[in-house]
């Protein structure tokens, strides 16, 4: 069997940890009967793991309890960029195996429940963890919103990228973040709600500046581009802005000058929301 | 010229400082020409401060810069019990007194821009301040929810309430209630994503129990009769259960043995959501 499943981009400023919306860049992973474990991989990350410490393989031995499968995996999605590639990745691996349960899988193997959800279900989701358990629910995402997202070629792992973050925060801090949040939930269901303050963030984007010093004065191009607000994608180094649907070439001109003014490799995307998130079988293409 | 503006209901347990929704229990205010300043007032909080210190007078009196004026007020929101009084009759005095933006002068005045932005503006609503300005937002309230208050006959003023909070706080904490929030959002805007777990709080809830150790016991009775969940409303000593339109009834009858059982002396509203704000004129009557 086939499934695919969207990139996502989680946080999105104030909702650290909570708030992901999926992108309609995918990964497919096809899963068949093999005498033995074989993995191949072709796109993003092709070659780099194609053996059984590969995620999608150890995924999909999990959920049929068994080894004996060959592994395809076709990937659009920059690995630790900040999209969410690893919970995509799972996502599909758990659907292509048949889970019954996929969010449950994924979240559990990638330990991020927004992304998670985001892949498995699409849109906007809120998604946390109570009693041990992964929860998503479905947020309200503006049918005229678009994303232009600046992936640096760079890497910038999530543990790394945790670390630098602190233990304790101001009462403060975290009231920003709460206000900034709601905000951006208001914004992002209607985008004549939404404005640059919205993606304020006290608890992890000043943090990882450190690991990126070129991040603030690229938010800043997205939003002098014309996005509407800019923020972190994840744990970075990719940003993303929320762009209305009419004006997304402008601000991918914009972020590609920016982007070669600040001396940072990379590239830049425009990207649509997914609003499906999984789908199997014929729907399940990813072209390369 | 006479206005009218709800009572509200901020935090909702995860949304500190951030959230607040209209409820349909109002204040009106009356400014009319008179040769000096006198205060008249009716219902809750009824000859307490009937003079210049009256928060009515003194906001309709900047507003219109100068006190020859009579002022009426006539309000069914309990004092002092997390109901969003202050803002309400801060919103009615300003909207009466011909303020071009109540909102502005609310918020300055009480301090909290979410209770003033659901007084003004009606429905559910988070808000904060940016760069020193209070900006609000409308969020999403499903039509089929409801909302019953316990109302303890006790008093738990706004600043004790606060002093009792701790000025910094874990990551994780911080984290859990931006999750929460998540949820709680989603959960305001179709109740089928509602569950008790949206309201819990790290913040604030659990060290205002100190001054109200009744609460929690409480919070359980209205989720036990039937709430889909249950905060503190604003500093308290409200509680306030989220409710299907058609089990208030049951659930107002489980609070009120609940509250008998507590041994706390208080009375349960059942109350609906205001989603007007303010209104002017005619509509702006006050029953006593």
């Amino acid at each position: 069997m086939r499934a695919r499943a969207p990139a996502s981009s989680a946080n999105l400023g104030p909702g650290f940890d909570t708030l992901a919306v999926a992108l309609d860049c995918y990964v497919s992973v096809e899963v068949e009967p093999a005498p033995s474990l074989s993995v191949h991989s072709e796109g993003e990350g092709s070659g780099l793991f194609d053996d059984a410490s590969h995620l999608a393989a150890r995924v999909a031995a999990e959920v049929l309890g068994h080894d004996r499968i060959a592994v395809t995996v076709r990937s659009q999605i920059p690995l630790a960029r900040g999209l969410g590639s690893s919970a995509a990745l799972a996502a599909a691996a758990a659907a292509a195996a048949g889970a019954d349960d996929p969010f449950a899988v994924a979240a559990a193997y990638d330990g991020h429940p927004e992304n998670a959800a985001a892949s498995v279900f699409g849109g906007l989701v809120a998604a946390t963890t109570v009693e041990g358990r992964p929860v998503h629910v479905p947020l309200p995402l503006a049918g005229d919103l678009d994303f232009v997202a600046i992936v640096p070629d760079r890497d910038l792992a999530t543990p790394a990228a945790r670390q630098v973050l602190p233990e304790t925060i101001t009462r403060a801090d975290a009231v920003f973040n709460l206000g900034r949040m709601g905000l951006l939930v208001a914004g992002l269901a209607d985008p004549r709600h939404l404005f640059a303050a919205a993606t304020d963030d006290r608890i992890h984007q000043p943090a990882r500046t450190a690991l990126f010093p070129e991040a603030p004065q690229l938010l800043r191009g997205l939003v002098e581009a014309g996005a509407l607000a800019a923020s972190w994608s994840g744990a970075g180094p990719t940003l993303i802005g929320m762009v209305r649907s009419g004006s997304v070439d402008a601000v991918r001109a914009g972020a590609e000058v920016a982007l070669a003014a600040s001396g940072v490799p990379g590239r830049v995307l425009a990207l649509r929301a997914d609003r499906r998130g999984i789908a199997y079988g014929d729907d399940a293409e990813v072209l390369l």
